[in-house]
């Protein structure tokens, strides 16, 4: 139990900054004890840092919430949303109203339960799941430092994260940090709300590392302080931005719930709301008399004051970008627009191709199609997950490393997937990039979740992963993709594709880089292929399944196939036709494309004959393009260690095969 | 390049180490040769200190490959794979042959590209995703403490990890590090194989972290030495074993490669074959004048020798495992029967279910049940991801927490998914136990590759993921799994369970504790469903999909669902009869074990009319039971934070969507 003589303890070394805080609190009790849900324990643990943070250091203009050079602010432990909601709504951004602090958690209200990009403004990304806020605000601060090279005097600004016990347990918390730290991020702040508590009890159930230590061996600049001694937080906040080497961590102890009598300091204050009662004595320990969601006037132009700081310094950074002549490049590229030659670089790059043909493996086809489109864009960033060399990621254009002394268009992620993921929804998210990273298919597991959170914010982030299935051979099934495609086309507003020659690639590649509401991921091969397309203008891709071969009248049978297996569904074709039988091959990219187009499209591509996928994958949700799984020739397990020919012919996935089965259906 | 001098200098500080490790050498550079691929540079650069362990640490018995008390040697950077055979090989593992090695990465071999379990006699686990091996190898200690507890004087063994940068980089990595120290795993013991190189380059471009400083700050004991000074090495060791109230990491600086003149210590060294003239020159360098795949009379005589060092400790073991009064209990603890009550606890079970009816969500249904199981098997040991008052997870029999003091039944992994999943396959591996962990499905993302590699080995674990779909109201689209059970259900050899109720979550409960070759993924309500079953002995949801409901004679249409949706289509159903139509409710708890029912019963349960699937989940792969997406009333996109009520009817998962959709089918 909180001893109440520590609140007044607290509140006595700055009363304004306790009233200012205390409004933070008040509305965390009452929005969360309206929705009857939330966690009301971290906004009121972290109220004192996050005031003296938006009161005295963060670099922000509420009026303008997209001022590209703004600090960014993340809430890394997305379950405190209400601290965050509280901060927008005080400071004064317009879309966050008081109906919508009363609305927390409710259908169409901007004030989801975990911060949600896109719905409030001022919420620079989606957090929730544990750890990725902090390595999401890695790729801010990695962009940030490359684009103030780029745009001397026009980018100069932090990213401050708030975080708790759990982002810091995760995995991923560690390969942010130990990326950070490796690259000397020294605008990259952490707040962490230390706490002592967990979901489970106190954090001594699991978790009794000491955390500043840990930080500091990664290379990090550390200071501990009181989370409730405004002083205190003022003073590490400033030691933290005068760093310029090193990421800076603040360990704040701090009170969960602090206020709370009966709550504060246990798991209890987490989760659950603390109802009318322990609200209404917490409200009497903080000296708050205020009604519920009701700001006393003094306070409330205080914090109005606070969302205006930034208002002089943002109208100073318009004229200096105004007068610095690159106003238009700038603002094109923090907008995303891509440059005007783009599209002339596609053509070449195609023109290319039809002239000289390239039988290669659909990794190489995109390192084939990264020379020219990096060199065409930017904003264009580049890395991979320590396999640089097998992505085949690392082109010309973005050939300088990204290091601790200079920025650079590659970053070596290291054998970081997650962090490299997350690290890409930041450097989109910043504005200024259009990230790309590699890793082998099989390893997007270990990036998941962010893959999942780069297709719920929509963000235009490209996934490069090669070793696209068996056909990687010896290493064996701990490196052979099988039920990936299947599980990454699950996932809505994700485009999949798989391309099935260089052509198809440059195509892909040309959708993933003008997409914007949508994240792509490339599954490349490691073995080669034939070129199968010789000439036309248009991006078929883009249509996500159509016909590349026809053989014949009519159709007695349509073979569907993606990557390497379509020129494996060609010669399956060539035979049966050789046999007399009319075969239409459909190569299919891109499911989430195809099944985007018109019906009768849809229709005329898919046919009204017998169909077989062809697909050295697990047969899963093939069914919706053929009658049965017994269709589908592909995977129906785990694959092994071998040479690749020898895999494809022992689980069956032959010409021969899809051309017995084709007879098969011929036959009825 | 390498200083020949230097390699000199190595071997004399243990000529007879060095002749051993050159062995290990020499089989890598020849095995990785005639593959054509493969990883020389860590087994070469790891030879020495693999030697000494084995020589002079590792407690086994190369004749009794599976000698319960052996100490376990976890090849962590399973790349090093021909370090591992090559071991097994020299030391006399039957299965290990000379024509295996020769067929290192061949088909039908047990010497896969990275090490399988199952494969290969004394390969513990399989390794090849980094930093699995590492977690995998704290769940294995953890095993050992909790045998050891229940059987003293019958249980004492350590285990051992290899690993390289890599393991160390991946978030898992430190998931395992910080659980280790936090639980004061003694008996564990880390080899770092500090070479300075990653694929990609020297670590400097992506890690130059403190490492040993990390580890100490999560509560280790950090020993730093020359990685071939098998002197330094010894000593080394032999400090690890004398600790025993911390984990204990060895950092080995080592040269990658180590005694190839023009590629030790450079990325050349690591995946790709030295070839023929390389090769040549390090064997001049080592002094090795043995053919390929030859190894010189006496070392291999010293070798075999090594393999039978613990022929005595093993024999004197068995005979105290006799004496013990204790014999038939352990053995049939560490084969994995289920103790004579197990079978009327489950019946006692499911007989109070049908004394007193549970309407109550699945995750609560899923408590009761483990109340009755926990305590029928002493095997069974718990936790959760810091969700265990959320997974309802924890249990009386259970509720011993597992601390640095004490070994105990409930693990508190903290916010690891990851680490959990991992560390309840080295559980599993080690034998003696049945370990669940809990976590929101969502997070099933996080811990994805350790479920895979479950699958994959075929362990008899089980995840609890519960709050399974939007019905979890307003924490929002971050915390809603939308695509998860289709992406799990992708994954072979994984039984995914979505119970409807009370019973069928039992009988689940049942199959995953029965499961020996085959993991379990619970997927489990947060919101409550009536009980739906009320009488009958046999385990229904081991069928996969049953007829839990039919209205009216014959069948107009057939409903089926998973989960909450049951009584969702039940309701409908009764709907739908009301209006004079015949409907067949199918509940269908587990797909890949109503797949694998003969075809007679499975054409009896889905029926010859039209279906409709009920889901509240992305309809991704319900075409394998269904004709069209259309048919599946599920989700299409994320969802959304909100009241569940809410979210269902916005979304349309409705008895009245439903019953709409059916009256358009029956309309035709």
């Amino acid at each position: 139990m909180l001893d109440h003589t520590q609140v007044a303890a607290k509140a006595a070394i700055d009363p304004e900054n306790f009233a200012l805080a205390n409004c933070l609190r008040a509305l965390a009790i009452d929005a969360v004890n309206a929705a009857n849900s939330g966690h009301p324990g971290a906004p009121m643990g972290m109220a004192d840092a996050a005031t003296v943070l938006f009161r005295n250091h963060l670099k922000f203009d509420a009026s303008a919430p997209d001022w590209p050079d703004r600090d960014r602010f993340v809430l890394s432990n997305g379950h405190a949303s209400m601290l965050l909601y509280g901060l927008l709504h005080l400071t004064g951004y317009e879309d966050m109203t008081r109906d919508q602090i009363r609305n927390f958690r409710q259908w169409g209200s901007i004030t989801a339960g975990h911060p949600e990009w896109g719905h409030a403004k001022g919420v620079e990304t989606t957090t929730g799941p544990l750890g990725q806020g902090l390595a999401t605000a890695v790729g801010m601060a990695l962009a940030e430092r490359a684009l103030a090279a780029e745009f001397p005097g026009l980018v100069d600004h932090r990213t401050w994260v708030m975080l708790g016990d759990g982002c810091l347990q995760e995995g991923i918390g560690q390969e942010a940090i130990s990326l950070a730290g490796h690259l000397g991020l020294g605008k990259l702040n952490l707040l962490y709300d230390d706490n002592d508590i967990t979901i489970d009890g106190p954090t001594s159930v699991s978790f009794s590392e000491d955390v500043p230590a840990r930080l500091a061996a990664c290379g990090w600049h550390v200071i501990r302080c009181d989370g409730h001694d405004a002083k205190a937080l003022d003073e590490a906040m400033a030691a933290a931005k005068a760093e310029t080497t090193r990421p800076s961590l603040i360990a704040m102890k701090t009170v969960i719930g602090f206020g709370s009598p009966n709550r504060a300091g246990t798991a209890k204050a987490h989760g659950a709301p603390l109802g009318e009662e322990e609200g209404a004595l917490a409200r009497q320990a903080l000296g708050w008399e205020a009604a519920p969601f009701e700001i006393p006037e003094h306070l409330a132009a205080a914090w109005t004051a606070i969302g205006a700081r930034g208002t002089q310094a943002r109208a100073e950074w318009e004229n200096a970008l105004a007068a610095s002549g690159k106003a238009e490049e700038f603002t094109a590229r923090v907008e995303g627009k891509l440059p005007e030659g783009y599209a002339a670089a596609v053509e070449a790059a195609r023109a290319e191709l039809f002239e000289k043909p390239q039988s290669v493996a659909t990794r190489k086809a995109s390192q084939i199609a990264l020379e020219h489109l990096a060199k065409a864009v930017p904003a264009i960033i580049g890395g991979s997950a320590d396999l640089s060399g097998s992505n085949l990621t690392r082109v010309a254009a973005v050939d300088s490393t990204f290091t601790a002394a200079a920025p650079g268009r590659y970053i070596g992620y290291g054998v970081r997937e997650f962090g490299m993921a997350a690290a890409m929804n930041g450097l989109a998210l910043h504005g200024g990039f259009k990230p790309y990273g590699g890793t082998f298919l099989v390893f997007s597991d270990y990036a998941r979740n962010a893959i999942r959170l780069s297709a719920l914010m929509g963000l235009g982030v490209t996934y490069v992963m090669t070793h696209d299935s068996i056909g990687l051979g010896e290493d064996g099934p701990t490196h052979q993709p099988v039920e990936h495609l299947a599980s990454l086309r699950a996932i809505p507003n994700l485009n999949v594709f798989r391309p099935a020659d260089a052509v198809e690639t440059l195509e892909a590649w040309d959708i993933a880089i003008r997409s914007t509401g949508t994240p792509s991921l490339l599954a490349l091969s490691r073995q080669g292929v034939p070129q199968l397309r010789s000439a036309g203008d248009e991006n078929l891709t883009a249509r996500g399944a159509y016909v590349i071969r026809s053989f014949g009248e009519g159709r007695d049978v349509t073979l569907l196939a993606t990557g390497t297996e379509v020129s494996l569904a060609v010669g399956a074709a060539e035979a049966l036709h050789a046999e007399g039988h009319s075969v239409t091959v459909v190569s299919m990219p891109c499911w989430e494309l195809f099944d985007a187009q018109p019906e009768d499209y849809r229709a005329e591509v898919l046919g009204t004959a017998p169909r077989i996928a062809v697909e050295a994958a697990s047969a899963f949700g093939w069914t919706r393009y053929v009658t049965r799984e017994a269709d589908v020739i592909g995977m129906s397990g785990f694959g092994a260690s071998a040479p690749a020919e020898q895999l494809y012919a022992e689980f069956g996935i032959t010409a021969d095969a899809v051309a017995a089965r084709a007879k098969a259906l011929i036959a009825g």
